[in-house]
C-alpha cells in the first residue's frame, strides 16, 4: 500500500465520504487510489472554489469533513476564498494539497511556490508531510484538528513522492472530543442578569440555530424581557413553520446599532460579539452596547444545553405553540420582494436554501418564517461565489433533499462552474438566479460614501450591463437546463416545475 | 485631493495606462477616483484571475505595469494563480488590494484576513500602507519595484480610510534603472568555450526571445557547434518568418535530457538552468549535463547586446536569408495536427498568440516557423486558467494587432468569465477553444505513474465529458459569438472570417 492509499484508507475508516478534487500531475497515485478506496466518492470540480465551497456546504450540513484535493500552491489559491467562508462558518474540511517530489522543491520549478503561506491564512491547522510513511498519521490528525469543537480548515501538503511511496497501512482516528457543557455557575450569572435586564437579547450563532437551540431560545423569550436575533450570517440556520420567528442582525451598522442600542444585556449564544462588516468613518466597529455583551457558550460549548439550562432557571414554560402566515401570493414584474414571497410560498418541506442572493435577497427572510421547514446556509466570510458550490456540496450530503441555489448574479460569476458539477451528479439543485445585472451592493456603497452622481469608470465597475449575462445559455453550457422568468406568476409556476424535476434546473429572475 | 486620487494620479503621471479591477467596498474611494483620473482606463473583470492575467498579458507585450484593483484577502486570491505566472514571466503588475479601515481591522470582521501572508507567494514586494499621505510615494514604490529588471509583481495593501482620506498631491516616479552590460571578459570567457566546445546549446529566455536577440543566436549558430533553442513556457517571443528557426525545449524530462545530453555547453541567455516540470522519480531534477551550464545574461542584463557581442566576437556573420515553408493544408477530422497546420497558414501579419492550448498545442509550433510574424505568450509558471485573461490583457496593450487565444478547454474552464470582458471591450480576440473533453495530460500523467487501466473514479477525474462543455453556449452566456467546427476543412475558412471579424469570436474546435 502506498502513502495515498494508507491515506485515504484512513479517511475511509474515520468515515469520511466525500473528495471534492481538481487534482493534477502532483495529485496522480492519490487519483489513482480512489479506486482501491471506492467508500470515499471522488466528484471533480472544474475550478478549485467549487471544491472548497462545496466542501463548506457538505460540513455545515454533516457536521463532518469533506476532503477537498488540489493542485499545489495556485490550485490551492484557487479554493481560499470559499475557505475562507468556510474558516468563518467554522466548518470542518480537510485540504489535500499536492505538491512537488520532497527532492524537487528545491530546484524551484515553474509551478513551485510556498504553499503554506497561502494556507494559514484560512487554516486552523497546516502540515507538510516528511514521509509517506507519515500520511496516513498525517491525515489522522487532520482530521482531528478539523473536527475539534467548532470545527475548522486543516491544510495537508502532500509531496507527491510520499503519496507514491510505500507506507503501513491506516490508522484509526479518534472521534472528535465532544463540546464541553457550560458551567452551571454562568447559567446561574446569566439568568439573574436576565432577570434584571431591562432590554435583553439574546444573539444566536454557530450551533445556536438548530431546532432544540432556538426552542429554548424561543422559552428565555416568553420568560424574560429578552428579544432574539440569529447573526447575520449564519452557517446553518434550522427555519420554518413551528419554530420562533427569528429575523436577523442587520447588516449594515447604523441599523444593527439601531437594533442592539435599547439593550443593556446581550448574551451570545455560540455567536461572537457583532462588529460591522465594514469599518464606515465616524461609526463604531461595535455594535452593542459597551459591557452588555456576555458570553453564554462558545464554539467549544455545548450551547443547545445552556440554553435550555437557562430557560429552566428561568422557570421558562414550554414554547407556545407558533404560527407564522404566508405571505399573499405576488405579482408583477420581478423585485426582491416578488421573489422573496414566491420563493416562500414554493418551498417544500425539509428544503435546503443557500443565500447568496445578496440584496435580491433581504424580503425572503421575513416572508418565510412560515414556509415549511428548511435549513438555511448563509455567506459567512462575505467571500463571493460560494453560493452554487455550497450547493453542490448540500446536495450531495443531503440527497434526500431538495436544495434552492438563491443567488444574486454578480456573486455567480466567481464559481458558476458548480453548475457543471451539478449536471454531472445529476444534483438537486434549482438555481434561482437573481439577474438585477449589477453589482448593487457596490452601488448603495459609493452612494453610501456620498458619491451619488459617479461618472462613467466608477459607473461602468459597478454594473453588468454591455453586455448582460445570458444566464440560460450560461447554464446550457454547462450541461443545465434553464429557463428565464420575468413575472412573479411566471415564478409561481415555474419554480414549482423546476422543484418537481430531478436534477439541475436554473431559473433566470430577470429583474 | 484624497489619498486614492493622489494613487491615481502618481500613476497616470507614471504612465500607467490601465487597471484591471474587481473593487468590492473597501475600493470605493479608488472606484470614484478613477472619474477624476481618466488617463488611467478602468476595465472590470467579473472575476479577479481575469484581473491579473490581463495585467499578466499587457506588461509582457508592453514592459509596463498595469494596475490590478482587487478586494481584501479572499478577492486577491482569487487573482493568485495568474500572479503566479506573471511573478515566473517576470511581469511588471501592480496589484492595489483594499483591506479593511485600519482602526476596524483588530475587529476581524468576517472579509478581514492575512492579506499579506497570501500576496508574498507571488509578489517581490508588499506592502501596507500606513496612512493616506503615504499612498502616492508607496504607489510610486510600487512601480519602481515591479519595474526594476526584470520585472516582477508588487502588492500594495490598501486600508480604505487612508483611500478616502486627504492627502497631498502625486508624486513623480523615477524611471526604472536599465539593464546592465554585460561584462566584456563574460562574453571574452563563453566566446571561448564555444569555440572548444563538441556541442553546444544556446537557450534563449526571457528579454532573449525579441528579434534581436535572435538574429543574433542565429549568428552565433552559424559560426559555431551551438544548436538555439527556447525555454518551455517563453513570457514573450517573436516568432515567424524571417526569423531563426528557433524550438522549444520538450516538456517531458527524458525528451528535454535527450535533447541536451550531447552538449557540453549550454549557454543561459536570460533563461534559468533547466530543471524539470515535475519531479519523476528515478529521474534527475537537473536536465542538462552537470557542469555544463554557463550564464550569458541574466535578467537584470543587456542580453539581446550580449548576444551580439558574442557573435561578434565569433567573427560570426551577418545572419543568411531565412525561409520557412507553411505546411501544406490539412484536411478531416480535427486533431492537434491539423489545428497547428491551419492556425499556422491563417494566422495574419502581427498576430499575437496565446498559447495555453496544452496537449492540443504541440503540433503548432513546427508548423508556425514561416507563418508571418507573431508574437506567442506561453504558460509560464504551469497556473491553468491564464489563456484567456492573457488575451484580454494582449487585445488591450495592443488594439492594432489581433489575439488568437490558443485555448485548451480544461484550462479554460477556470476563467472563462474572461469572454465577457472580451465582449464588453469589443476586443479583437479569436478564442480557438480545443476540445478533447478531457485533462488530457492528466490522462497521460497516469499512463506514465504505471496506471495503465485506469478505475472508474481515476478515470472520472480526468474526463471533462459527461456532460460535454457547449462551448458555443458558455460563450453567448458571457455575450461573445460563436460557433462549431469539427474538420481542418471548416477551420480553415471558419478561422479566417473570425480573424476578419471585429471583436471577440470563439470557434469550439471539436477533438
Amino acid at each position: 500500500m502506498n502513502g495515498a492509499e494508507s491515506l485515504l484508507r484512513t479517511a475511509a475508516g474515520a468515515g469520511v465520504e466525500v473528495c471534492f478534487a481538481n487534482p493534477g500531475t502532483t495529485e496522480m497515485p492519490l487519483v489513482a487510489a480512489f479506486d482501491a478506496v471506492p467508500e470515499v466518492r471522488a466528484v471533480l470540480g472544474i475550478f478549485e472554489g467549487v471544491c472548497t465551497g462545496a466542501a463548506d456546504g457538505y460540513g455545515r450540513l454533516t457536521g463532518r469533513p469533506a476532503l477537498t484535493l488540489l493542485h499545489l500552491g495556485p490550485g490551492f489559491a484557487n479554493g481560499i476564498a470559499n475557505l475562507h467562508n468556510a474558516r468563518r462558518a467554522r466548518t470542518p474540511v480537510v485540504n489535500l494539497i499536492g505538491d512537488q517530489a520532497s527532492w524537487h522543491l528545491d530546484h524551484d520549478a515553474p509551478l513551485t511556490s510556498d504553499i503554506a503561506s497561502l494556507a494559514r491564512p484560512v487554516s486552523r491547522w497546516v502540515h507538510q508531510s516528511q514521509s509517506a510513511r507519515d500520511l496516513a498519521s498525517d491525515l489522522a490528525e487532520a482530521i482531528g484538528r478539523s473536527t475539534a469543537p467548532p470545527g475548522g480548515v486543516s491544510s495537508l501538503i502532500l509531496p507527491a513522492d510520499f503519496q507514491a511511496e510505500g507506507a503501513a497501512g491506516p490508522v484509526v482516528v479518534e472521534a472528535p472530543a465532544s463540546r464541553t457543557a457550560v458551567p452551571d455557575a454562568r447559567i446561574a450569572d446569566l439568568a439573574s442578569r436576565l432577570r434584571e435586564a431591562r432590554q435583553a437579547m439574546i444573539l444566536l450563532g454557530g450551533a445556536a440555530l438548530d431546532e432544540r437551540s432556538q426552542n429554548a431560545a424561543g422559552r428565555i423569550m416568553a420568560a424574560s424581557s429578552a428579544h432574539v436575533l440569529c447573526e447575520t450570517f449564519p452557517a446553518c440556520w434550522e427555519r420554518g413553520s413551528g419554530l420562533p420567528g427569528v429575523s436577523r442582525l442587520p447588516y449594515f451598522p447604523e441599523q444593527a446599532r439601531e437594533v442592539l442600542a435599547p439593550c443593556d444585556l446581550v448574551i451570545l449564544a455560540d455567536a461572537r460579539e457583532p462588529v460591522a462588516f465594514f469599518g464606515y468613518a465616524g461609526q463604531a466597529s461595535r455594535l452593542a452596547p459597551d459591557q452588555s455583551c456576555h458570553v453564554l457558550a462558545g464554539g467549544h460549548e455545548e450551547v443547545s444545553a445552556a440554553l435550555e439550562a437557562l430557560a429552566d432557571a428561568l422557570d421558562a414554560p414550554s414554547p407556545p405553540a407558533i404560527s407564522h402566515a404566508l405571505p399573499d401570493p405576488a405579482s408583477g414584474a420581478l423585485d426582491p420582494l416578488a421573489i422573496g414571497v414566491t420563493l416562500a410560498r414554493c418551498l417544500p418541506e425539509g428544503a435546503i436554501v443557500v443565500d447568496e442572493a445578496a440584496t435580491s435577497g433581504l424580503p425572503f427572510y421575513a416572508c418565510s418564517l412560515g414556509s415549511p421547514r428548511h435549513t438555511l446556509l448563509a455567506l459567512t466570510g462575505g467571500a463571493i461565489g460560494q453560493g452554487l458550490p455550497c450547493a453542490v456540496g448540500a446536495a450531495i450530503a443531503r440527497p434526500d433533499r431538495k436544495v434552492v441555489a438563491f443567488q444574486a448574479d454578480g456573486s455567480a460569476l466567481y464559481t458558476a462552474q458548480a453548475l457543471w458539477t451539478c449536471a454531472r451528479e445529476s444534483l438537486d439543485v434549482v438555481a434561482l438566479l437573481c439577474s438585477n445585472r449589477s453589482y448593487r451592493i457596490l452601488q448603495i456603497e459609493l452612494a453610501r460614501a456620498g458619491i451619488a452622481e459617479p461618472g462613467r469608470q466608477a459607473r461602468s465597475l459597478t454594473s453588468l450591463e454591455e453586455p448582460a449575462i445570458d444566464w440560460v445559455s450560461l447554464a446550457r453550457g454547462y450541461g443545465v437546463p434553464g429557463e428565464r422568468v420575468e413575472t412573479a406568476e411566471e415564478l409561481a409556476k415555474a419554480l414549482p416545475r423546476a422543484l418537481a424535476e430531478p436534477g439541475p434546473q436554473l431559473l433566470e429572475l430577470v429583474l
